[in-house]
């Protein structure tokens, strides 16, 4: 019997527009769709796939990623979700795993895919329109000057007034936590700082105010450098 | 009269089918296309879009972007270029600006874009999946590790060698001319390399060999941090 196949699907920040024909098609070809597990079973992926695609009689696959920091107690969820995902392709049915996003870009899709190449499986990835485009386009910028770089970092981690001294444009996700030491640390720099919350959800949200307003876990900052 | 509305829209890095389904529904809803002017009049983003929506029935503007340095030049063309969309869309007519990849990554619209804006239009952005993202895919690798930084740098500029000693993956765009630099620059050091040329289309090719390979105008080079 043939074995099924692997998918990995980017399926955008949050608007279900956003998803690509491609990610249409595989979705609505694949019966088993798999997703990270979350108290309520409420994946956010799932939600923007939903909305665009009839998903009411897929069999879904929630995996737990525990939330801790443990190496070893990582790499056994990881082992244990590939397992539960490949019992599936034995019986030579697909698999779609959804992601938020684009694929590639800080997804925990990767550690499973990795494992399951690794098993011999055939696996095709679908990009995905990665959150800071999506930011871009609401708050009607380019993420770019001209042929400077592009920073995209993780706020969560390291020392934000060091990324803010690399040239070019910085663009700091999850900075819900870290706007108000972007903030402080911009002070008197020739720089545009821009930020939005939750793009491209309902409770999307463009932030006016970076001084007193309070900002959610899916917030992005953007500084860009004045042009000349 | 109601003037039009004009769109920017990110059609992706070649595959027709990574077009999201808010570029489709807005192409095939707008009568008048605009795209930059080649010798041949062959614009890459209408090639992509012409294989997923029938455009046989729209009018097409070619814009005229010169190929110089001069900033004055350069604002002229911008100004014209704007001027003749404003035309349109005073008729009433609605605009779109097709784009490779994604709408705010290099992409020439800002220019037009924040002419029109001023101008006191009303426009709309549509992101896209960027060529990094669909490049990392096709390759099947994560472009991020943890919580480390991704840098998206366009290889034309400034020194390769310096760009490497940043923290996290770097990604060099248009990374063609710059193949063998990169390739010197980081041997001894822990990295890992991938590259890929005109990604998402027919002439699509994956480098696997660095030194000897001859590589095109649309290469991609990703240098990853080995993971200890």
């Amino acid at each position: 019997m043939n074995k099924g196949k692997f998918f990995g699907i980017g399926v955008g920040p949050g608007d279900p527009e956003l998803l690509t024909l491609k990610a249409v098609r595989i979705i609505e070809n694949t019966m088993v769709l798999a997703v990270p597990k979350t108290k309520d079973n409420k994946n956010v992926a799932l939600d923007i796939a939903s909305q665009a695609i009839n998903i009411s009689k897929k069999d879904i696959i929630y995996l737990d990623f525990p939330m801790v920091k443990n190496k070893q107690v990582l790499k056994m969820a990881h082992l244990e979700n590939a397992s539960k995902i490949a019992e599936i392709l034995d019986k030579g049915v697909d698999v779609a795993f959804l992601t938020l996003g684009d694929v590639s870009v800080y997804s925990t899709f990767s550690y499973i895919h990795s494992i399951i190449e690794k098993m011999g499986y055939f696996t095709e990835i679908c990009a995905g329109v990665p959150s800071f485009c999506a930011v871009a386009a609401k708050l009607k910028i380019s993420l770019t000057s001209m042929k400077k770089p592009l920073h995209i970092i993780p706020a969560v981690h390291g020392d934000v007034t060091k990324s803010l001294e690399l040239d070019g444009t910085k663009v700091f996700m999850k900075a819900g936590g870290s706007v108000k030491a972007i903030t402080k640390a911009v002070e008197n720099k020739k720089v545009s700082i821009f930020g939005m919350s939750n793009c491209g959800m309902d409770s999307e949200r463009c932030i006016t105010d970076f001084e007193n307003d309070d900002f959610g876990y899916f917030t992005t900052v953007v500084v860009k450098e004045c042009e000349e």
